[in-house]
């Protein structure tokens, strides 16, 4: 059960040095209620113990940890990649380059769920599809980019010609202003609203997509749909991430079910693969869950605690969307009982 | 189209270099009969030539990937992990400890689908299962064991109970012995034949599972539905192969559905994790499809370009096995028509 999956984890790390609740969000692979819930029983249990921001094992947690073999946490995470695989050494260059493009990019909103990547995971990730070969020579279609990733990719050299569909104007502006500056003519950005239906002109025309959905099951439905939608035929090529913090192992599978469902298997799923820069200060502000919700009184986020998954996914056959046409859908789309960093 | 999947990646990496049928088909993640036709048509076309035991790019081909927007490879695989998301490095003793165990394994039977895994890759395994909480205080079981993995957790020290079920008696009596000069004691070794029911008493036991199954769907199911039925319930986790050599995208996604019919979620898939040592005189000798039905006259393997990815799955619901009591099956259950490296 998840929950002493989540156990087990609090052990094994807090006997190693105690942990903030931010840091024990980032570690612990499971679901944001599911922690808070477990914490909450170990600490009402006396297995752990609150005091100046931190979490400790008491003497009763350390015999705890004995009874079940569990001992101090040795982390074996690749000290290059950080377990994304590829390392961005051929490619600084590159991360030097989206650095400069994106100093002054525009602030994250919050409300609207936005709230960026890490720029080394951006560049990462147009590393590891470079890896891939799905992005030499390719039509890549963009469904929402606050991360700017489509800067990335134009900056590589490699795209043949990169799309972004993006409700934010001001993302959209920043994004044009500097592929002109560069003198990139690859790129093609239109503002659109995902609840919309695909325009015509976009459908069966891309060889790859990127997105980085909502976190509901609806909401991912209709993403991975629209850019479903947008992709030539078998051999087409997916990639999105998904949490596993605001995504129980339930939605997972429900979200996977969907994949197959579109008529893709599911090539790559590579952990933690991206840290997202939400603004700190709103953490606290926003009424969110993960904080109301949370088992004792916290602080301001001292670590960037979200990070995300990436899902690389193959058209087996001809890719079908699961949504087609308009939808009328408001705050659900965003918002459901997994949703703890996100506004209600 | 997976045909010009292979074809880019050929492109990219004869522009590089001049290479081998074998490193052609170690480095292209696609299936073998796919890329033989693909190599045929290159050759036909006279995109490629072959003398001397390796492919070139002509001058037609060198056209061709800059016409398709195609450069020259520049790999950005990690250099430590290689992709494998983990380090070796505070667990050295441990890979010396198991090459020591493994010094004179009993040698692979290629008629039985044997071929083992690499030392370090079947440590770098462990390792990756430490990393993510599937080891300690854990009752594992592993359903064929010729990589001797067993031996690499028992050694770790983490594992509360080990148990190996093989139909291979030579493998058993191996690690038995190895056990007991060790003293440990949580180890358990039974002679199975996966086409008989799962004996009761492992039935709803463990907490982990790990399998390298045969490549086929039928027996991908088969082994897979033994695993999940020795498992404890919601949460419980399981650890497997998957090439892409003799397992086509399609064959890929027939598994992944039969994964969630079971009731369970797939939560990483890393590439290239296993490399096997097959033994390269009977690649030649045994009549194989990967030989015979290749586009030019090869010689024997000067690499180990069997490879296969690490599957990791998590239990949402109550596990539920596609197959339950005895199967009669017989060579099937190791060969289809993906079977290019299975001797039929």
């Amino acid at each position: 059960m998840a929950e002493t999956r989540v156990k087990s984890f609090v052990l094994r790390f807090l006997l190693a040095q105690p942990l903030t609740y931010w840091k024990l969000l980032k570690y612990i692979d499971v679901d944001i209620p599911t922690v808070q819930k477990t914490l909450k029983n170990l600490l009402r249990n006396k297995i752990l113990e609150y005091k100046n921001n931190l979490f400790y094992l008491t003497s009763k947690g350390r015999e705890e940890a004995k009874d079940l073999g569990i001992s101090v946490f040795n982390s074996a995470m690749c000290p290059e990649c950080h377990g994304k695989t590829v390392t961005l050494s051929p490619f600084k260059w590159l991360v030097k380059e989206f650095e400069s493009l994106t100093f002054e990019r525009p602030k994250a909103i919050s409300e609207y769920d936005q709230g960026y990547v890490d720029s080394t995971d951006t560049v990462a990730r147009v590393i590891f599809m470079y890896q891939l070969g799905d992005i030499e020579g390719k039509n890549i279609i963009l469904l929402g980019d606050d991360d700017l990733t489509s800067l990335a990719l134009l900056a590589s050299g490699f795209p043949k010609q990169v799309t972004v569909l993006e409700i934010d104007q001001r993302i959209l502006n920043f994004i044009e202003k500097k592929a002109a500056l560069k003198g990139w003519n690859n790129l093609e950005v239109i503002r659109y609203d995902v609840r919309e239906p695909l325009p015509d002109q976009f459908k069966g025309k891309y060889d790859v997509f990127l997105t980085d959905p909502v976190e509901t099951i609806g909401g991912l439905r209709l993403f991975l749909s629209r850019c479903v939608e947008a992709l030539k035929g078998e051999g087409s090529i997916g990639y999105f991430g998904l949490t596993h913090l605001e995504a129980s192992r339930q939605k997972w599978w429900n979200i996977q079910k969907d994949i197959l469902e579109m008529g893709f298997t599911i090539t790559d799923i590579v952990r933690g693969f991206h840290t997202y820069l939400l603004e700190r200060d709103d953490i606290l502000n926003l009424e969110l869950k993960v904080v109301k919700e949370a088992p004792v009184e916290i602080k301001i986020p001292e670590v960037d605690f979200y990070t995300s998954n990436l899902f690389r996914i193959y058209a087996v056959n001809s890719p079908q969307p699961l949504v087609r046409g308009k939808v009328d859908w408001q705050r659900e789309l965003y918002y459901d009982q997994e949703a703890y960093v996100t506004c209600p």
